[in-house]
């Protein structure tokens, strides 16, 4: 086939203007998820739906970072063992691999040390690593899944985390339409959601969120400018460093899929979008934003809505004679 | 292609006699779903799932009837809205189309009258009819699926119980192996199996455990022929008759997947199938089982796990800022 010299000039065009697209802006696509052990992700994936990890029996990591709803549980505050009330906001779990620390306040450095920390919370799943071993030890399917993994050592805690965490790898969620615009599909966001990502960049906001999480690589002051003013407790990263400069340091929160990971903020008190983007400008940026303003850069942010993680609910393996029981009551 | 006629007569034989098989037999099988609307059933299968149709925005019916563990969950009664003691254990939702009625006392006639109950239920989700409809009716991407399947009218409560029975119709788990032994396949079980088979039918257990979900087709006096001891307060039928004669009348749970929905009876108090047994045998058939025979029944009621239910974890639309926001605590 002959191609017209016309017609490649043009092609070698677009193409040149994709990549510099792409390398120029401050926020990239998402990647697939490569490299992973899909095994390990299969057991994970279990063991993240499963409530016998906790002391009651009906808290799963799922129920606080559902995965039917952008990973959060789309509460201000999460609901933990014995109906408590949880200190913060649920972050959600897509993209989370992306982050540079775990937890709000960055005190788990990747996804397998989080993945121990609900477990034994008292205000969580309540339960102790010990009985969840026991628990998952006494169920014969799991004991083969575990084996067959991890090799014939008697299951363990780090085992169970790492698999959580490789499954959690999975979660990512590409080819939003704006990662589309980014890889050089012009047509796939509007002129107004064009004009919100300008003035996303222009503003400032850009550099705390950005990336290929649009956020999750940096700890900030929320209320840099002006205090925030909040009944939450949550010190941010001085309750790790035990630095006065970091209080109300927080991990500034990725911005992937925000469509659906209200409501927004450490202590959730930003039901919406446009209060979240009003509030960030006025506090972090010293600027009011006009509502036009607010309407252009919450039109953007709802074209980083990515594809959902897509799999067929788990079954579980069922409890033997021997499986501990929950004490819910 | 000639078949000697030989090798035609002996498959005559096996086809009669697995005819014969599945003709003789009290349990007869499970029968892959039919005439489903499946648009329906993908709207079902959201609603399902939805704890935005709880006062807290947690519990969806899948918290309950958690289709990862037989559709049950797994606890002697289940935790409601702020962390409250149901009354009774949660039935499973398997095969429950095939219920003669639901709930444990039938004051349901169907699915579709039943799926109404927890959302409205104080101890359950806590929430009212009007706000779920509120909440629906708030999501454009709800709207616009509910008039697909319903047409253009305003959402109502009789299309969201009416999705959601559509999809737990789906629920059948047909295939199991005791199914595959009544369909012909000799191999299917074991002689152990068999032998607890013949014991579940000689002893009379049959009689109340019949038909395609090997029970749910009456009700029945817990406790028939010494009396039941629990601290539950129950009435069974006779809260729906008002009939003295009703008093302790549960309908007969299904024993498919029973493997999976332990623990057991309408107090949740039987944690093994070893122990249902012996106490079935004692207050029901005024038998008592050697442990050999328990290991017999329970070897055939481990039988009767089916192919459980296999599909994408739905993805929920995101509320708008309309939605009116939960409130859990």
């Amino acid at each position: 086939m002959r191609i017209p010299i016309i017609k490649l000039f043009t092609l070698t065009l677009i193409l040149s203007f994709s990549v510099c697209v792409a390398a120029q802006e401050p926020i990239t696509p998402i990647e697939p998820v490569k490299e992973i052990n899909l095994a390990m992700v299969e057991l994970g994936k279990k063991l993240y739906f499963d409530p016998r990890l906790s002391k009651s029996g009906f808290i799963s990591c799922n129920s606080c970072h559902n995965l039917s709803m952008g990973g959060t549980d789309n509460l201000k505050t999460s609901i933990g063992h014995n109906w408590q009330q949880g200190p913060i906001n649920a972050p959600t779990v897509l993209n989370s691999s992306l982050n540079v620390a775990q937890f709000w306040d960055g005190r788990a450095a990747d996804l397998k040390e989080q993945a121990g920390g609900p477990i034994a919370n008292p205000g969580e799943m309540a339960f102790t690593h010990t009985l969840a071993l026991e628990v998952l030890e006494s169920i014969p399917a799991y004991v083969t899944e575990f084996t067959r993994v991890f090799g014939p050592d008697c299951i363990n805690i780090d085992q169970v985390t790492e698999a959580i965490a490789e499954f959690e790898k999975t979660l990512v969620t590409p080819n939003s339409r704006f990662d589309q615009w980014l890889l050089g599909d012009t047509r796939a966001i509007s002129a107004q959601e064009l004009a919100g990502y300008q003035l996303f960049k222009s503003s400032g906001c850009v550099a705390c969120h950005m990336g290929p999480a649009v956020g999750g690589t940096s700890f900030q002051k929320m209320g840099l400018v002006s205090p925030y003013e909040t009944k939450n407790d949550a010190q941010g990263l001085a309750g790790v460093t035990g630095k006065d400069a970091d209080r109300f340091k927080f991990k500034v929160p990725t911005l992937r899929n925000v469509d659906m990971t209200y409501p927004y903020f450490h202590d959730g008190e930003a039901a919406t979008m446009d209060e979240a983007v009003d509030i960030m400008g006025r506090l972090q940026l010293g600027r009011k934003f006009e509502q036009a303003d607010i309407d252009q850069i919450v039109a953007f942010l709802k074209t980083l809505t990515g594809e959902q993680p897509s799999f067929v609910l788990p079954i579980l393996p069922p409890s033997t004679d021997k499986t501990p029981q929950p004490t819910p009551f």
